[in-house]
């Protein structure tokens, strides 16, 4: 874990989150269900431990000290009357905490819970906000443990593009239909068979995505229905470890049969934008020209985009962001991204083009930033056309 | 999905949130894996959609009308005066959007990001925010949609039950070890096999618990390593359903060879409190007694409570919990709750007792509150000691 900075002046911060909280999760390394609460006091990490979680805190958490919830429970109720047979709420229990702790005041995420925060408020401590890069901007720098989390995220998106050729390979066409050990292939089977793929790399593929034809062009769009040959299918794989909650996060596009001239031109220039990004990106390079250059190359070529509502097309989205333990974190490469690529970033870069009738294709690879350039952190074969 | 009472008088909603905030989904049953934004007028919905995601919105969502984010940037940046190439941020979109629809204030959960709440208070807008129950307290009673998609939750856990029974079948005894197909059966090895059969029925249990021997003490311990002959093992499978976002949780114990007397005293008491339990649950039951009339059973025959730090020992969690689009949510029965149980509402019951050098026994099931009493929601044999 990458060590907090020593230029801010320590100031105490506060979490009342479960481990869906990126920042909690960073913090704590912790997973929790139930939102808790957590504080510092200069580089000192206290969590404040349900009972039934005492244990496994012991052993798994990240936390310097631990405070046994009933024990802060009794010391908010004497000292703030709470009847007999209810609980303080949380509000109470933080105040609590700053009495026994002597703070004033608490630095807290933007995301952090408003009405927690407006009492905390009403009742005299001073609450500052972080920006909107949260309490820990320095997330954005990995560490060589989180690039290794990561790269295990991606092999298990690797898995699911294994088990989708393997099965392209063995389905047969009948009347356009891909048939497979008997039964049409569809949408939902690919997706049910790359999510055990996942499963068995030890991550959890939730909301794959698995497009064919102009299913794509709506850009999350899950993917239902028969998979025809001929048909560019969009397979978009982002697997969460349960384990350190670090992502995967690859697409790659296929088609079983015959590729048209115009797919196989598609799918040739979403590859070159891939490799123009790859050979861009290094520190001190802006994200914002990246994503440019390839909206650039993209409409020099001829592809046409349009942004917004029902008549999309083109390359219509950000070309990559960061990926941590949130799939989608900062930065974020769009037209308009003012900041520059720093050495330990991690980022995707996913060009795509989506145009009705055709289809879609996106290509998506992780890559880390290392000293004058970058090394890809993701890894599977680009073959796309399966026979 | 429950019509909204109609005594309130309309207030507007507003949201920033993706759909892991269960309110949100609740609002919009949209799956979306970054936050937008989405308000009420009266009872109409409204959504902020992402360009990209407009298509999905349009087919999956429950607004009755959408907004294209880019033409709301475009208004807001118009009247903020935002430089070229910024775009404008949520609380100047926010407050574009109550200018255009004539909206002074909104009311928010209490999980909204505190940053947009400051900031919006801060220009003038009045932010009142939901009690502890949130948004929309209704949620405690469930549909009967609601209740099919939690059946298939459980349905989820129950083919995690077979997979450990036949597992555990087919298991040898070795030197006190657990041998299956050629290699020792660990706590690993078990959730990984009860992850792949939630995934065939449609569910994602990402955090199982399977817990031999003393590790069930710890209550929310995964569990690993061996699992050893005569040891009772604590499975807790809790799968959440990608396609609407609803939970089962269902717990059984296991041992596989010989039981002591100890064991089938603990297992049979548990089993006891179950039976009780699922007796006393009815409209008008207070939530409070239920759990206490548990705890006095289990005293009255000897097994003894000890809650907090590192000795705890015998029934130290609450009973049980609602469940809903959180696998814990309200009401939850514990030793001071003062709620009463509503026809509709959807709990877990869950008695357990656990002691080191014995081990832990926990069983729970779903049941829906009906008139008059309960119907069970989740269904798995209670067979526990396998040959």
């Amino acid at each position: 874990m990458p060590k907090r900075s020593n230029s801010r002046k320590p100031v105490s911060v506060l979490f009342h989150a479960d481990s869906g909280d990126p920042d909690m999760l960073y913090f704590s390394r912790f997973n929790a269900f139930d939102p808790y609460l957590a504080f510092s006091i200069g580089k000192k990490k206290f969590g404040v431990a349900p009972d039934s979680e005492y244990g496994r805190m012991v052993q798994e958490s990240d936390f310097d000290e631990l405070l046994l919830l009933s024990e802060i429970r009794k010391g908010a109720a004497r000292r703030f009357k709470v009847p007999k047979g209810k609980f303080p709420n949380p509000c109470q229990l933080v105040r609590h905490l700053a009495k026994l702790f002597d703070i004033r005041g608490f630095r807290v995420s933007p995301r952090f819970p408003a009405g927690l925060a407006f009492e905390l408020k009403d009742a005299g401590l001073k609450i500052e906000i972080a920006g909107s890069e949260g309490l820990f901007p320095e997330r954005v720098v990995k560490s060589q443990e989180e690039v290794e989390s990561l790269r295990k995220g991606n092999r298990a998106s690797a898995a699911g593009f294994r088990v989708v050729a393997k099965t392209l390979a063995e389905s047969k066409v009948r009347r356009g239909q891909l048939i497979h050990q008997g039964r049409v292939l569809t949408a939902e089977r690919l997706r049910d068979l790359i999510g055990q793929a996942a499963l068995m790399e030890g991550a959890s593929a939730l909301h794959t995505i698995a497009a064919p034809g102009d299913q794509a062009v709506d850009n999350h769009c899950a993917g239902h229905g028969p998979i025809r040959a001929g048909e560019l299918i969009v397979v978009d794989i982002f697997p969460q470890r349960p384990e350190d909650g670090y992502w995967g996060d690859m697409t790659r596009t296929f088609l079983k049969g015959e590729a048209s001239d115009d797919q196989k031109r598609l799918v040739r220039t979403v590859k070159q934008a891939h490799s123009m990004s790859l050979k861009m990106i290094k520190p001190g390079a802006s994200g914002g020209k990246v994503h440019r250059a390839v909206a650039d190359f993209f409409a020099k070529e001829g592809y046409e985009t349009v942004r917004g509502g029902k008549n999309m097309k083109g390359f219509f989205h950000a070309l990559g962001h960061g990926v941590g333990l949130q799939v989608h974190e900062s930065p974020v490469l769009h037209a308009k991204a003012d900041w520059r690529f720093k050495k330990g970033m991690v980022v995707t870069t996913e060009p795509g083009l989506y145009y009705r009738g055709l289809g879609g294709v996106r290509i998506e690879d992780m890559v880390h930033l290392i000293p004058g350039g970058n090394e890809l952190i993701s890894r599977a074969p680009y073959k796309w056309q399966i026979d």
